[in-house]
């Protein structure tokens, strides 16, 4: 079965935890969905994972962003129709749980995962906890790692922004290599063909070809969302965006 | 059956694609070459995509670096001797497929491919052509997206380089982690002990230990191509060259 | 057969490396550890490849941090109690290899393993000699690319610090991605509830939620050593520390 990791690790931290899904599933496929995500950002973890889960075959999907390691916080599974994720009850896979329709949620049994790796440190559980959840859950013995959960569930909202009239706040929730800068304002609130941003009135267009070079460019990008572009060149340095930051956009 | 990524995607995106082609062909082997060519720099990705499909067994390759995703450009499929590249019609695997041998050349059917996400996105053919085409590739049922396609083929040099006497115009295609400053100059046009660059007398060696550490050198690396280096240090940061750059070398 | 891979590569060349293993095994599990290992650090590479071997089933390790390539140093192959690990003779893999207990050490024989590749690079061995020498080990024929080695082993010492009464001089060897220090001293090293470094009193904590946010702490992490780290902030960052100092710490 296919076990997809998702975190701001970086690198090593991931390598360790294959080791981990290996030794209890050595069938296991796993697949690095990314291990970028912005030092705790837990909403860019949650709105990359609720974009990409959705293309995979069934499978367990280990989200990792995780600020309160080793503290109170829970480590939870929920078992949805389609697939199985594994996080921090922090909201980061509440979006993409719901999506899929949750049908029970669980909390992870440090004191039994933590047998697999024979530690439970207060800094790692992507190893420690989660790893060997997922591993387990990929050969169908979830059961063996959980017990029932009945405490609160955090919840995220991904498509949090603000629409009024022409007004728009909403947020850049990822930069990605190209320098686009993605926003989480969904399709259907995208209703015009040009928008003002910092000053600038920026045409909205089909592809970036519909652009001369070096111009900048809004448009629905493969997300379902408003991005903003510079065709051959990067929005977010030339105009100064990064990652996390509120935006605000007149469509006209 | 092996299926390779190449893009200059970075994060995110390919963990997507591998989402994509696991749900047409659940027991592909996916294996990334890199994420990491230089933004839309197709040069780049065309030779390290000749330099790395000869040491996998029989394969498809995927070879996305492509700056007009989502215009006219088309996607095409060159089913080769022993390889199929999948790619945008901009010379991308131009210098592979010929190398390999080709046998026939496809169009992508974009409307095809997109049945397996049910999106088709214009800036993200990786996941919506391009990942679907390869996973059928990968099962043997490359005909049911694609057809014959009769247009015109970009070609690509990438040996593209100038020798006269010992002048020699090339450029450096590949600046790797060590700052080496990979070049498209062949081994077989290298026949000096000594060259001038940038006014500075470099050796031509066997090995990084035939010079001091901090010594620049120059070697035929594993590309079979000239590369120029610091022992222990960064060619590229000393000398300020960079990746696309063409520059001068004289041999003496 | 599980093979890892632990290098200061960065990106493309792991990716030749896997299609030599796959040409020679097409079942390999391959798993990438790191390849972002600090260009050259060898000490690094040691530390995180002790750290992560011992998370895996059994498995091949390659472990390739190789200033000396291409000249005089042997290429050695530690078949171990649990595990098989490939590496120049620098000393990367010795502490791994001692730890799982060494049974045979063997000398890689370039001019076989060259023959999967049909190229013997002087700057690339690991994809002309360890990546093909680890396929084969991964299908039990080590012995068809090896032959005895009877010469001297380089051996390091990962551990290498001083300890004197309250006064600490230990090495970084790794800065995360989050910019925490992990240090070489051990746990059992560490009996203090208090530690200054850089004059400044930091609390020896169980985890980050235990000091408030911004606030500098260390810990025992998920290495069994000491972190320095500052909560939802980068130590690195703040303190001027990088990997591979040697710093002094006072335990109070």
């Amino acid at each position: 079965m296919i076990v997809t990791l998702l975190t701001d690790f970086g690198e090593f931290y991931p390598g360790v935890m294959k080791g981990v899904i290996l030794k209890v599933n050595p069938k296991a496929t796993i697949v690095d969905i990314t291990h970028s995500i912005e030092p705790q950002n837990i909403l860019q973890g949650a709105f990359l994972l609720y974009h990409s889960y959705r293309f995979f075959p069934n499978a367990v999907h280990i989200a990792v962003v995780d600020p309160g390691v080793g503290g109170e916080r829970e480590a939870l599974a929920f078992e949805c129709r389609n697939h199985i994720f594994m996080a921090p009850n922090n909201g980061i896979a509440y979006p993409s749980a719901v999506d899929d329709g949750v049908k029970s949620v669980w909390r992870i049994d440090e004191d039994k995962t933590s047998k697999v790796t024979g530690e439970l440190s207060n800094t790692f559980h992507g190893r420690d906890v989660f790893a060997p959840a997922g591993a387990y859950a990929s050969i169908g013995l979830l059961k063996e790692v959980v017990e029932p959960y009945y405490g609160e569930i955090v919840e995220l909202e991904i498509f949090d922004y603000n629409v009024e009239g022409g007004n728009v706040r909403c947020r850049v929730v990822f930069v990605d290599r190209f320098g686009n800068a993605v926003t989480n304002l969904r399709a259907k609130d995208v209703d015009c063909r040009f928008l003002i941003f910092d000053g600038v009135k920026i045409p909205v267009v089909r592809c970036y070809e519909d652009v001369e070079r070096g111009e900048p460019l809004a448009l629905i990008g493969s997300f379902g969302t408003l991005e903003l572009s510079v065709r051959d060149g990067s929005f977010a340095g030339e105009f100064g965006v990064k990652s996390n930051d509120e935006i605000e956009i007149q469509m006209i």
